[in-house]
């Protein structure tokens, strides 16, 4: 199986690590020949950081698997995969695509990492659109498992399956979303809960910092390992659905006060911001960016240990 | 400082555990003679479970902290909190606080654990209304240590304060919520979430289970030591304010998409509980109950080494 990381920006340099460290060999290529040659190191010197926090077994072999392309055909060449991360432009994406679905082996897969285009704008005028997808990663994909896998209504239903086995192939958490919805599934939920969350913040019920203690020492722990449907599953002596007999009219009744669609205004995320700086300076937010990566690699350390067993 | 727990199902035996685990004095007390009994026997088993798991020091020495009163008088006598958990029916607590109010020394806070009803309407008639405040627990307190606090309009601003340290000498995470809403904080933002989720399986955009991969493998691991506004903090060069501004406008658009308010449908809440139980059949129900519990406790653990850091 070989694979083409084809844009080398931070999510392509991050895609390289996730399959050179599944033992895959990896061709990668960039039409900026600087920020080709900057990836390497990146790369490099990444691979090393996860070997120190035990996240990856051998950081030199899997450097081994990563080749420098020389041109977009060669890193192509016998590619059975290819992971897109190019700039978010529309435009870009369909150009480019016209070239990949060319140099690329008939029956290779070709897909986007994009966060926020579907499939259907820029492909749909492609030969082979049918082999054409978003697999979009959470940043960084080596710390953050999840890949929403989604097709245009084009895509064939076996690359789609194709590339979930890849996913799990290489210890990503593949997610199927069937039609293309803005957002995919993360961000919506992601939307639906900050959202309540400015809300509160701005209704003055609670603080920032109070809103953030109420998920990290709460709502959070479940979810992290569990997820919400299978957190109310065991949160009622029958399951989901008594669950939903207990608690679903309350859930409804909040839902009344929640479906106001105005934009956040500034004044609400003026004091959002300002809450946040008096918790965190500006000049400290680096430094909280590291400590936040040495948080998840902990937390996946923390969690492959359940992994051989009963998840 | 001297602890009552009046009130002693599984909600009650919890909180005897994180004031008797600080070192507190507790006393506690039940107006079922069968049940109080019953419940010094799961403390105890309880406490050494948690010591077994690294979570308690001594567990011996916890129980010794807790005493069995036997009259609600002689369980108040000298307390300086009281934590009433008794069962979620407003007549129940409205009459109870009458005793309460009337038998506490005239400065002990009386904090309910209730989830679902505000304190203003249990607590209004009585002398000592400024006193009274809901401080309600993520079942079990003991390792989940969010706690919401929320008066009443006629609490006093100094309860508030003087509950929220005794949370915090007793290592659970204090939250004020500034008046009183339904769900208080937690569950509006549970709910704001799960509706979306529930929307998203209608629609069949994603099944139950790749639903709890996205979160349990992706949104969830940051949210379970930051919290979203942190996570979204960090997501943009600039803060806070620079993400509203690069992803602002999607939430928005997607927001308009979140607005319906009807019921979950009987077909709905059957589509998502027979994907569970396809995942997991009813008769696993309890053996998945303790996993999720040794899980909780394991991440803890896990979360309790950067306490003393940075976090």
């Amino acid at each position: 199986m070989k694979i083409a990381v084809i844009g080398t920006g931070l999510v392509g340099q991050a895609w390289a690590i996730v399959f050179a460290r599944a033992g895959l060999e990896v061709s990668i290529w960039d039409g900026n020949h600087e920020a080709l040659q900057r990836a390497t190191n990146i790369i490099s010197k990444q691979l090393l950081e996860l070997q120190t926090h035990g996240l990856v077994s051998d950081a030199t072999a899997a450097m081994n698997h990563i080749r420098v392309a020389s041109s977009l055909a060669d890193a192509l060449e016998g590619a059975d995969y290819v992971q897109e991360s190019l700039p978010e432009q529309v435009e870009i994406k369909r150009d480019f695509y016209q070239h990949l679905d060319a140099l690329a082996k008939p029956d290779a897969i070709l897909a986007s990492s994009t966060s926020s285009i579907p499939a259907s704008l820029f492909t749909e005028s492609l030969p082979g659109r049918h082999r054409c997808l978003v697999a979009h990663p959470v940043n960084p994909p080596y710390l953050v498992p999840v890949v929403e896998l989604c097709g245009a209504p084009w895509t064939d239903a076996a690359v789609i399956e194709r590339a979930r086995a890849l996913m799990e192939l290489v210890k990503q958490q593949p997610v199927t979303v069937h039609h293309e919805v803005e957002g995919f599934v993360l961000n919506r939920l992601q939307g639906a809960l900050l959202r309540e969350a400015f809300r509160l913040v701005e209704q003055g019920v609670v603080s920032v910092e109070d809103l953030d203690v109420t998920v990290k020492h709460g709502l959070g722990l479940r979810w992290s390992f569990m997820g919400p449907f299978e957190t109310i599953d065991l949160n009622a002596p029958d399951g989901l659905a008594d669950y939903c007999k207990r608690y679903g009219g309350m859930y409804q009744s909040i839902a009344t006060e929640q479906t106001d669609t105005n934009p956040w205004s500034e004044e609400l995320i003026h004091k959002a911001q300002t809450q946040r700086r008096e918790q965190l300076p500006a000049d400290k937010l680096l430094d909280r960016r590291l400590w936040r990566d040495e948080r998840l690699m902990a937390l996946m350390r923390h969690k492959l240990q359940f992994e051989h067993t009963s998840e």
